[in-house]
Parts: structure tokens; C-alpha cells; sequence
């Protein structure tokens, strides 16, 4: 039970996820009694911003989480599995980004828009935000899934480098910036140079060599959707992008669905947001003009829709001519607010509404 | 019949392309008698290297092609559809780069390593060279597919801006710079800001709502493996990469292969390089140190494995969880060289070579 106005803690805060979670509860007016930024050594003493106040950042290790009501946890899977079953039990509600908890059974796995009911049962005070891409990936895939059932999923994701933290970024733009100038570069946060590259590996290979990365897209799709039969198959890819992550999917559904009643489908879809040409998209003539709506229009790209965004943007659907009940959607969100941060505050918000 | 030391023209000599397949048959000493630079109005009178020498860029448009034993065309559809014809009437045999001859029956289309056989016919003396996408791709899969029949081909591109020509590598450039100062962007060669971004469109839409580009990956693969059961689903995606084509494959095979057949038959398929972790790529263990040959050695990237280079580099190849007869792949090439100007040349070798 947890009673609006809340004392929320916020571990990791003076990350890209923590700073996102700060300023996505202010910008909602989420009923927040008293927010308290912690990190580690390195950080605390700092501050961050929430709306208009400067917070003081404090130290984690001996914080006593006793009285918190949410805590969101942002710091990484070390950090989640010292500290977050340390807040659980001292009464708070703790909402993890992290990859530690998520494939407990006891733990719960939601997306907001999809599998809000799992909230109900959480027996260690644990809930688990999803991987970035499995996020976004489902608040798409979901409502096609009701209607027709998925049976396969071809995926191979282009994704954003802010995904692997505000170091990330740096390396991005300062590689850039270094070769621009004709300098060398010399990787240090990526395993090999990023700017003007394409990386195949997204956190570390397993024994069948996927990364795990993408195994996590198998195995949070099927404890999310809560169907073990449903098959995921991807490639994920890092790209010299600063926010958004774009996935093209290939499903196969059990059912046959045309892509105009897909179309319907995802426009009444909470959390989705169309920008499919569709016809117009395919209409022969002459092309829109360059950065025109027209052309912005046609389909999303991480710069043009997601950044910034709060919903999952879809385009490109159409069915595929290679299989009698496959379909093609190219899906871009922003990997640090619907990816991360935003849908960790909507799982507060359907605790704190429905009292849960 | 075409005797060497040979006549040659190249046509589009400033572009890209052009410009690559000078210097390409300079590096491999093709017998060139002469070499004959042709461009439009805009580019005639200029020089164009070839090996040491500087050569003066003649204008195509009353060019007499006569005494031509090769004509290379480097400079669009619309210049082939007018000129390729007039010079192999003239008695060249013309090696076209665009699309526009590509689906005609009685012109062949031809990667080296795949169907030099369909060389033999050619009634028309016209010869296309497929599309840079689909080219890397069969380098790649051609083997597999004698082997044990693929059925199925998704595919998600990673297309790099020189594949659209040289004003698109000066957009990515100019676009990157302006960004990195805090200048606004406005896109022109590109429907929408590349720098940073990724886009899902190359080449026009079609009717189907896919792609001309996804469509050729259809088409060409059909007549170049002379398979028309084959089936591919293409999302085709330009990324901010300046050389260098990169493509998730998956695959569905008429029999299972394993990872490990497959990596034997690659390593001893022409032009194509295994750049594969493999048991090393997966073993647990610290990461290779960043930039060191263990990190670059795991899998191809295109900075690291494509620019400049004449072979498919492939990796990350590993058994599809989601099929019982799946494999993935991720192939890396130059797409201006192996992609277009080395295969062109590669052509033209075969034809010397053999007398064909």
C-alpha cells in the first residue's frame, strides 16, 4: 500500500537514467513528499535537479531506507543486488533498472502498458523495469499479439549509445569530434571505435553465441508476454547515435494480419504512436521535400521522433512478402525515457493509483 | 572476344565509384591499352588519376566508342538507359553499375565468386553489376546455399552514405561538424538529418511498402543464385557511416547447417574473410583489451574490417534459437569496392581471362 504523497529514494541520480527519473517526476507531477538522490562515494555531495530545486546527492552505503516509500534503483546490477533487497526490507517499494532481479520468478517484469497486473504480486518488495529494447519492442508488439498471436520474432535493433550510459556519450562525441579533426581515436567505454562504425555487440557473448543482450529480448519477451512459446531471434547493434533505439521486426503470427488492420490495431494502442505513411507513404509522385513534414512523416527516426519522446513510434509496417502471415514494422523510441526512466515512474504512478 | 592489352572507357570517372575503379585497375595491373575518362559536361576537362598519371576527363555525350573493348558505366540509370547501348553497339562490352539493366533477361547480372558462368551469354553486350547490398550478401551466402539450400533470407541493412555518392559523404560530414558546433542542420541529399540518426529508407517506396532497395535484395538474388523459390524480407536502413555496408542476416535453410559447417565452408569460399570469435568469441573470461586485435578479431565492423578492403568479411555467425534450421550471420564489405568498382573489375578479368 503505498499512500500519496511519497518519500521517494533515487540510487544512481546523477546518471543518464536517475537524471531522467528526476525530471520525468517533477515534469508529471508524480505526488513526491520528499525525493532523496543517492550514489555512490564518487558522486554523493553532488547535486541534481528536481523541477526547480538543486537536491544535495547522498551516500548510498549507509543510507537507512526506513520510511521510503518507492525506491528507484539506477545504478547498475552490482549496486541492485547489495542494496535493493536492503530498501525492500526496510518497508520501500523498489522499482530496479537494473538486469539483476528481472528473470526471478517472484520478481515482477512490467512494462506499463502491457503487463500492468503483474504489479500485484511482488512478495520481495521487487519490481524489475525491462531491458531498453525488450521495452519498446513490446509496448509495439503486444496488442498484435492479443489479436493474432506471435509465434516468431526476426529482430535486429540500431541502438543509441546513451543506452550505455553518459560515458558513452562522452566517447561518442569526442571520437567524433577527434577524426573530424583527423586525430586517432582510442576506444575506451566501446570495445572497438564507435563514430562513424557499427558495433555487433551490445554487453557480453554466452556460451551460444548471442550477447546477452539480445538473449535478454528472448527471455524478458516471454516472462513479460507471459508466453514460453514465443520465439525471439535478434541482432543487436550499437550506432553512432546519441538517444533513441530503432528495432526492425520481422514477426510471424499465427494468424494472418493485413498491415492496415495492424495500422488500427497500433493507433488505438496506448503508449504507440503511428507515423506510417501507409498509403500516402507509397503513393508514387514526386518525393516530399528534404526536412519537410511530408518527409518527416513517412516513418520515425531516432533524431526526428524519439528523442525526447515519450511514446514508441511505429512505421514501416507492411506485410512481408517472404512468408504468408509475416509482417515488418520498424519501431524507434527513446531508450532513456520509454526505454528506462518514464516506465519506471509509470509503474509508481499504477502503485500509488491503484493503491496496489 | 576482347584481347588484352584493352581499350577502356570509364564513364561516371569523377564519382565515387569512377574514381575507385581507376584505381583498382591500376592496383591489379589489369592490361590496360588505354583508359579513356568520360563524365558529363559538368566534369569534362577535369583529370582523374590513374595509377601515377593524371588524365584528362573527356565528355561522354559525343564520345565515338569505336576501338572500346571495355566500357564501364559508373554514372546513374539514366545515363546508362542513353549511352550503354550506343557503346556496345559500337562493339565495347559494356559493365553497368546502375540498376537500370539489372532485371532485363538477356543482359546478365554477375558477382564474380557466385555465377561467372551467366558471363557467356550476353546477346546484348551489356552486363550489369548487382546492387552493393545484394552483392556482399551472396559473396556470402552463395556457399550455404549450394550446400544446403537456403529458403528464407531476413535481412536488416546498416547501409553507409557513400552508397549514395559522394555529395552524401560531404552531408554526413557537413551535417556531423555543424552539430558537433551547435549549428542546426537541414538536410539535402538525405529525406531527413543523417548525422546521428539512422533512416529507413533507400531508394524510393513501392506499392508493396517496401523499398526499391529491399526490392532488389528480392530480385537480384533470385537471378543471380537462378533460384526464384528463394524468399527474402529486406528492411533496408542508411546509417552515419562513411564506407562500408554491414548486414544482419537470417537464415532459413532447406537443412539444418550448424555454426561450425558453416564456418568451414566460409573459410574456404572466394572472397570471403571469417572474422569469427567462435569458440574464442564466446569463451567467459575478461574482455580483450579495447582496440586490441582480440577485440577487432571477434566479429567485422566496417571501419574496422571493411573500408578499403576487397573480401565479405563475416561473423558472428551461431544457430538460430528461434528455428531448427535457422543460422545468423553479420557480413561487412567495402561497399564501393566489392560492392561496385571491384566486382566491375573482377568482370572485366574474368573476360580478359577467358576470352569469353
Amino acid at each position: 500500500m503505498i499512500k500519496p504523497p511519497c518519500r521517494i529514494a533515487l540510487v544512481g541520480a546523477t546518471g543518464a537514467v536517475g537524471e531522467a527519473i528526476a525530471a520525468i517526476l517533477a515534469e508529471r507531477d508524480f505526488p513526491v513528499a520528499e525525493l532523496v538522490p543517492l550514489a555512490s562515494e564518487r558522486s554523493a555531495g553532488g547535486t541534481v535537479a528536481f523541477g526547480k530545486r538543486q537536491l544535495t546527492v547522498r551516500l548510498l552505503e549507509d543510507f537507512d531506507f526506513s520510511g521510503i516509500d518507492i525506491a528507484f534503483f539506477a545504478a547498475g546490477g552490482a549496486v541492485s543486488a547489495v542494496h535493493a533487497p536492503r530498501a525492500a526490507a526496510a518497508g520501500a517499494v523498489v522499482i530496479d533498472n537494473s538486469s539483476h532481479f528481472r528473470q526471478e520468478p517472484d520478481v515482477p517484469l512490467v512494462v506499463s502498458e502491457v503487463n500492468p497486473q503483474a504489479l500485484a504480486q511482488r512478495p520481495r518488495g521487487i519490481i524489475a523495469n525491462p531491458n531498453c529494447s525488450t521495452m519498446q519492442m513490446l509496448v509495439a508488439l503486444a496488442p498484435i499479439h492479443r489479436a493474432v498471436g506471435i509465434e516468431r520474432i526476426n529482430v535486429a535493433s540500431y541502438q543509441s549509445v546513451s543506452g550505455a550510459g553518459r560515458v558513452a556519450m562522452e566517447e561518442l562525441g569526442r571520437q567524433t569530434s577527434a577524426l573530424l579533426n583527423f586525430h586517432p581515436v582510442e576506444p575506451k567505454v566501446f570495445p572497438v571505435q564507435i563514430a562513424f562504425n557499427v558495433i555487433p555487440q551490445i554487453d557480453e557473448f554466452l556460451d551460444n553465441g548471442y550477447t546477452r543482450e539480445e538473449m535478454k529480448m528472448v527471455w524478458e519477451t516471454r516472462k513479460i508476454l507471459g508466453d514460453d512459446q514465443i520465439q525471439v531471434n535478434a541482432t543487436c547493434v550499437r550506432v553512432p547515435v546519441f538517444y533513441g533505439h530503432a528495432l526492425a521486426c520481422h514477426i510471424e503470427t499465427r494468424e494472418r494480419i493485413s498491415a492496415s488492420r495492424a495500422r488500427t490495431l497500433l493507433r488505438q494502442a496506448p503508449g504507440v504512436k503511428l507515423v506510417d505513411g501507409g498509403r500516402s507513404g507509397v503513393q508514387p509522385g514526386p518525393a516530399p521535400r528534404p526536412g519537410s513534414v511530408a518527409a518527416k512523416g513517412r516513418y520515425p527516426t531516432p533524431v526526428g521522433h524519439a528523442a525526447g519522446s515519450d511514446q514508441v513510434h511505429v512505421g514501416r509496417i507492411r506485410e512481408d512478402i517472404s512468408h504468408a502471415s509475416g509482417l515488418n514494422l520498424w519501431l524507434v523510441a527513446d531508450n532513456i525515457r520509454k526505454g528506462a526512466a518514464l516506465n519506471a515512474v509509470q509503474v509508481a504512478e499504477l502503485l500509488v493509483e491503484s493503491l496496489l
